[in-house]
């Protein structure tokens, strides 16, 4: 397995649950504190402190603390790990999508051929 | 939680895995039985199916049985999800950069101004 698989594991795995998905939300709109995010997530302290170091984890934010506020931020450049991973996939299918039109219309034109 | 939300924790949760990845990426070069799907993983049968059911319950892929033989297709439609989410990210972020570069470009015509 190699980083970037362990990278892509993360940033997935961060992303696969609906308040994960709100804090990266609100985090696109500009840098919260921890309490901030808090707020809106009606679920106790230590539940929405794992969310959080999960995210970090997976890279998709960073948070630094200044006395006693702790000020998350979002990091747009771990979505490319995952926006790559797919557009590699789709370029594979869309490859074989092509490939199998292009051999519909050789059948195709022999048919018209033969109907000639 | 809506349906849509549930629909995205499955998919992203179903990609957070590098044997569930390398069986997408099979699928997207065409059908594959499971035996065929099984042989590059290096584990059990049962593991296997149960990736399978992971990818299944997300709508990634989708699988029919033909006497013996289970085939699993790609579905390419279940990428447009989270492409979507992230595209709403993006667009969130952006509108926020252009705001600040339109800002920071005011201050620094102010400072042209006044330096004049």
């Amino acid at each position: 397995m190699t980083n970037n698989s362990v990278a892509l594991d993360r940033v997935f795995h961060a992303l696969a649950d609906p308040s994960r998905r709100a804090i990266v939300q609100r985090l696109g709109r500009g840098p919260a504190s921890v309490g901030e995010l808090a707020k809106p997530l009606a679920m106790a302290l230590p539940t929405v402190l794992q969310h959080l170091q999960v995210l970090e984890a997976s890279k998709l934010i960073r948070s630094e603390k200044a006395g006693r506020v702790r000020t998350c931020h979002l990091e747009p450049a771990a979505f490319s790990s995952i926006e790559q991973w797919i557009g590699q996939q789709r370029a594979v299918w869309e490859a074989r999508l092509d490939r199998m039109e292009a051999y519909v219309k050789t059948l195709s034109d022999k048919g018209t051929k033969h109907g000639k």
